[in-house]
């Protein structure tokens, strides 16, 4: 086996889920996931934790939502019973096709997802990590060929875990001390409030309250936001390809938007719901091993040298025990990122905390 | 897709699980095996059923078996839970290798499976039902090309599963209604008392109390057997080729025995334990789609003009309700077959009910 299959799966039991003798694990393996699944499965009998193994193919999904007619059943018992006595539940994806469900109705999608919406909490109350396997679909999506995209994948999650979380921490003081953040682009001038907030130190560890692998971003949950911001990282959103979004905000709401491409689906966004219209996240990239865009969430939002913005629900782990803030809410949660490597900086109360990419405790960094 | 895997999923849903609207299915999924398992979620999700998917792997068993080191927790409650939540359990089996955890030790495969003995049993209270997806390891196991192969399990499977069990019904009524069966081949003369037991029309559904499709057998349990038998057809037992093998009864119990090719093998199952020296099954392969042995125990005991006994444990579906007998028992239940197309006949009561293959309700049946 690829050794760096074998150290991936020593990070993801033993930094990120912290898997322990007696614990009950569920795995959830992908069609193309199968090397990882099996070098995961040594580990979890080594460390003496339970096993169930779960097939997450996107061709079984479509199949069974699109044979089924009529309202889908409310959290079937037999599934929610599995994930309300697991302790860990792990997802490694890696498919042969991301498109294998494209054809499934949205409506269809979303009622099936509702119908398991209490399970989904339940998983969420689990030490729950996601990863993916490096597949030959992935490599396609990411536009690289599958032994440069193998080479992407575990620069991004082989990382010093530790040394990350340490830098990272100062970036979680920095804001969690700060009141306000001003993000400054070549397009982009937007203030936000971030007062009361506490940002979560990202370090693809439940131990950080970090459910990804990779990870490696600093988030917080941003409030009154005012002014303008362009995002020139281009994402699939709902199955097509936007590029070139920017927002006007004023009194914390998205008042004006436009798209170089598919602005369509920016405005299908923006109408879910109230919460659509405000952001629930601003993160900040610090991952380094990740270099390039893959147009996929799991490694672009942490890649340094960038800064996301989310539209939609915020997550509670921003808000301090006993805060009376209230976390936006809304049923999406949609990332858009910007490139920060140039003509940029970003402000924390009035003091430039990173410009074009250098952090104010790195070499290189100027005010 | 292939029509006839499209048909396999149809008699599997319905003939032989009985799928109906709200119930709770678990699919469990062999890593060769996706085809057929899209085909079955189709077919779950129309009848409105709910689905969880489960990843059967030899490779991740042996990876986790393997890296486990001391006890196995019992009945792990996240496993547990899944299956007593369930009312259908299908299998379907398909790897890439039927060896891949054949360097497991034993005595690590019956702890993990003693330790899991509570969920292996609240499985069998569920309507289960067990399948192949013809794969090419399968294929291989049966000295076959992949294309034979595939004909070769959709004859066996995409029967007129209705027909079979009204012709196998004639030998449940015989086997119900005799006292005493009497199995004579070239190297064969054994009797064995059936007075008491009812028979099982195997008729690959759990309407049925049949749970293996294919299937295509009667079976019932027999008692106080005397004298030789001779198993002509070569068979995989604990990994090794065994062939000729040739038992002697005293008083219900095996006396003496032989065999052409690892007779060590047979030595070591029936030292197992003091049910192993006896026969807990006898059953009457009736499924005229197999032609050929595979070496697979699915497929070559339902074979028609073959019959089989199993030493060891025997079905308590064969013992009717308030019987005072009690069911042999034992850790193995291990299945020999002798081809009775040739050279024999069986008796029940001193009647001849099948020679040569043909039955006595058959055309070309001579007394």
């Amino acid at each position: 086996m690829d050794p760096r299959v074998e150290e991936h799966a020593e990070v993801l039991v033993d930094w990120s889920a912290r898997i322990e003798a007696g614990d009950n694990v569920v795995l959830s393996v992908g069609p193309d996931a199968h090397e990882l699944a099996v070098a995961v499965a040594e580990r979890v009998g080594e460390r003496g934790a339970n096993l169930v193994t779960t097939y997450a193919s996107g061709e079984i999904d479509r199949a069974y939502q699109l044979g089924h007619e009529g309202d889908f059943d409310a959290d079937p018992a037999h599934e929610r019973a599995l994930v309300e006595h697991a302790d860990v539940c792990l997802f490694i994806g890696g498919g042969r096709n991301t498109s294998a469900a494209a054809d499934v109705p949205a409506t269809t999608r979303e009622a099936y997802n509702t119908a398991h919406g209490e399970i989904r909490e339940a998983r969420m109350d689990t030490d729950w990590v996601k990863t993916v396997h490096p597949t030959r679909s992935l490599a396609q999506q990411a536009n690289m060929s599958f032994a440069a995209y193998q080479e992407f994948v575990y620069d991004a999650v082989l990382r010093d875990w530790e040394a990350l979380a340490d830098r990272m921490a100062n970036m979680k003081t920095i804001l969690d001390e700060g009141s306000e953040v001003r993000l400054v682009t070549e397009d982009t001038d937007l203030t936000m409030r971030i007062a009361g907030r506490q940002a979560v130190n990202s370090a693809a560890s439940v131990a950080y309250d970090s459910h990804n692998l990779p990870s490696g971003e600093v988030f917080t949950a941003p409030t009154a936001t005012e002014g303008e911001v362009h995002f020139d990282v281009p994402m699939t959103l709902r199955g097509e390809r936007v590029q070139g979004v920017h927002l006007t905000f004023e009194d914390g709401e998205v008042v004006d938007y436009a798209a170089a491409q598919n602005e369509g689906v920016v405005g299908e966004i923006l109408e879910t719901d109230a919460g659509a219209k405000r952001l629930g996240e601003l993160g900040i990239g610090m991952n380094r091993g990740i270099d390039q865009f893959t147009d996929s969430i799991l490694f672009d939002e942490k890649m340094g040298d960038t800064i996301h913005l989310a539209l939609g629900r915020a997550y509670e782990s921003n808000f301090p025990a006993g805060s009376e803030d209230e976390a936006n809410e809304s049923a999406v949660h949609v990332d858009m990122i910007t490139d920060v490597s140039e003509d940029s900086y970003m402000e924390v109360d009035g003091e430039v905390v990173q410009r074009n990419g250098t952090f104010r405790w790195e070499d290189g960094f100027s005010e």
